[in-house]
């Protein structure tokens, strides 16, 4: 596909690009520099001036940024990575092999080399590997005036100057979070410690997971969080809420991906490779492959009474799916609450006692639809089920209620028991929890056949 | 539970909690108030200033805010709601009664009853439902001066005032947005226009849904996006960043839970009702179960062959499930795909034309530990697959090949179909594929059997 849009616009023309859609959103520009080669839209990088160039790479919707750095000449390239903001530089740090990665390097000037080192030692999951190191902070002592004027003249290097962090001038610590918006209405004479709101800023610690901040940021409405060290106190960095909207968009669908039964890929659909594709599909496929295997081991061992009661084997998918798919909702359910923190770990007994009525009713739901199902179809003489028919339509209703009751509470509990081993409660997925209920569904059936069939059918 | 907590808590003090909580931060007060009964919460905001007790009001976590509003005596309900944020003051009116509604709208001024009753026009789904009226909006013929001592005046009353819209003095269309990002660097004597970005701003439509709302705000990395009237270009409102988060979050619970094959849920699982639950569940549940009941037909279909060949009923289960398995994984990711605009609606042969190959590939790889399975258990003893056991692998392996690639491009597909024919592509639930996986996959099995088997056992 890459080369078919390789073809289509083999007369690209970055300096005509870069002149006609200079003034665009960069969102547009990076959309249309999307379809295009890394060449060429290095090509285009290099035309543009390295503030507008940078804020191209800034957007993290540009695919194979880090590819197109390698292709920009080594000077201009730390000239873009200079004007970056810093927390997407590292991002694109953190993609280069070993030797683009130091020749870029050493094109940085010392702070900046070291502020992008710094973010590179955290895990681009926590806050630490969000946040940026270019934000606001001011001391104690200044003025609403002060530090307006020196706002205005930092602003072109911060990434938002819509949060502002006092500081305690000698120890660095951070004594209070100053919205822009309370700085402009504030008397400009005041110090800058009157115009806060005086509550215990909120902060994070940089090991925090990403849905944690994402987390905080939701809970208290901010436009940013300070990342704080947990032993000096000092701020580390701050986490912007658009980074977060980005993360918590990558969460959904990692969460989705995962629910759906695979490993989350990290990269659009269409730029997955086949094999990495194969990689992410194939390894939980062979697992659930190798758990439902079991169903072959007890259909094995009730052979015998398949053989007198082939009846039975008809309604073995119509069972075990219905099994399958109350607990793939219990399981949603469940997920959703404990990522938005509705549920803590130990409401799981309130869980457990909402879900054996609400089993026992669908249960009993689809029980009743079944039983009706095989009166209809033997009464109307579509079909025969034997002279027991009556027993057969016992048989399946009942263990329907079973079937259904062991989905609901199964699939609602594994999550828990997922949090509880310290998993991610999110990689239950609907086909986990089929495999698990299919297994013990056979098992249900056939213990209730043999209740009710024993002495006729079995 | 409700009971449990009002048992533990009956020793709650309203005036106590308004003094010792008055200065925590907002969303921490929202969060111990969840835990108590309605009247309790209406008697605290009853004790706190008007202010204080509107910005309560105005977190949307805040569960039973309207029937709160409802036990607060009406003229102080009144100033609350005058003092709260438009639209959230909107979504109250929304779940209220008709006669708290018309007790409570005669409290309010009226202009503000007008914004009130402008917004409540709109579906609760949309940019018109999720907006403020509550925006900066001034004429182009103002300085940078005037402008930041008009939003000096009008701070209060305003939801953001960091993104500023100008209008046009004579038709007040929009002309621009400046960001008081821009207009603090800007020189105070310069036309507000010049302190402008110069390209076109980015808008939306009442109507559009919240879903294009988060896109294009995640997109442009917007604070705000000004919602503008399709036919006489002016601004209507404007919605925030934290309205969106808060839609995505609750967009991609709906998106679980209904792909876990449910409607989605509109309040916390526990604050959810019983019947609720069930109306919820009961509903996919029982049309998949009806879908499911076409296996049943299916299995009569070949009862026969069953009858003769009782060891092709041993692998149902295990083949069903790993057809359903890989179309919920193709479903998941494109599901996800489809939401995220990696993918138009003409790229479904690009994905067609990846899923076939994956299919086949992930189909090979469990037809081969399918087949080494039977040949493994047949070898040491452990179970008999009788004479033909060889042909029997033959025929389950083949049939793992053609289920799992049908399961990958129907899995695939369903989405793009679900989307073409106007409905959401989430709405293709794992159960739903699996269903659909699971009538065609036992026809394809039985059919392959035909094949390899016709002679022998069959």
């Amino acid at each position: 596909m890459q080369d078919a849009t390789l073809i289509q616009d083999e007369a690209f023309d970055p300096a005509a690009f870069a002149r006609s859609h200079g003034s665009d959103h960069v969102a547009d520009i990076v959309e249309k520099l999307n379809q295009q080669p890394a060449e060429a839209v290095a090509a285009v990088l290099t035309q543009l001036s390295p503030e507008r160039a940078a804020e191209i790479l800034d957007q993290p919707s540009l695919t194979e940024a880090a590819e197109v750095i390698t292709l920009v000449p080594t000077s201009h390239a730390g000239r873009l990575l200079t004007a970056m903001a810093d927390d997407r530089a590292a991002d694109l740090f953190r993609e280069l092999e070993l030797p683009d990665r130091t020749r870029l390097l050493a094109q940085l000037a010392l702070p900046i080399r070291q502020a992008i080192l710094g973010l590179l030692g955290h895990s681009p999951h926590t806050a630490g590997g969000l946040m940026t190191t270019e934000f606001v902070s001011v001391p104690d002592k200044w003025t609403v005036r002060e530090v307006l004027e020196y706002i205005r003249k930092v602003e072109r290097t911060r990434e938002t100057i819509y949060a502002i962090y006092v500081l305690d001038q000698n120890t660095q610590r951070l004594l209070q979070a100053v919205s822009l918006r309370r700085l402009i209405i504030a008397n400009p004479d005041d110090p800058i410690l009157s115009a806060a709101r005086q509550i215990t800023p909120v902060t994070t610690s940089p090991d925090a997971d990403r849905e944690e901040v994402a987390r905080l940021i939701t809970k208290y409405d901010l436009l940013a969080v300070p990342v704080v060290d947990d032993v000096s106190g000092r701020v580390l960095g701050i986490v912007t809420v658009d980074d977060v909207v980005d993360a918590i968009l990558q969460e959904s669908t990692e969460d989705v991906q995962k629910f759906g039964g695979m490993e989350a890929i990290d990269e659009p659909y269409l730029q997955t490779g086949f094999l990495e594709m194969i990689r992410k599909r194939a390894g939980w496929l062979c697992i659930l492959f190798l758990g439902e295997m079991l169903t072959a081991s007890a259909m094995q061992h009730y052979q015998a009474e398949l053989d007198r009661a082939l009846v039975l084997a008809l309604f073995i998918p119509l069972i075990m799916s219905s099994g399958g798919n109350s607990g793939s909702q219990a399981t949603s359910l469940l997920i959703r609450a404990l990522a938005l923190h509705e549920l803590r770990l130990g409401d799981w007994w309130r869980v457990a006692l909402r879900e054996l009525p609400t089993g026992l009713t669908l249960g009993a739901i689809l029980g009743l639809l079944g039983m009706t199902r095989i009166t209809l179809w033997q009464q109307l003489g579509l079909f025969d089920y034997g002279p027991h028919w009556g027993l057969v339509a016992m048989t399946v209703g009942s263990a329907l209620v079973g079937i259904v009751t062991f989905g609901s509470l199964s699939g609602s509990m594994l999550p828990f028991i997922l949090k509880r081993v310290g998993f991610d409660p999110a990689s239950a997925s609907a086909p986990f929890v089929a495999t698990l209920v299919d297994v013990t569904g056979l098992m249900i059936y056939f213990s209730i056949a043999l209740v009710f069939l024993r002495g006729t059918l079995l």
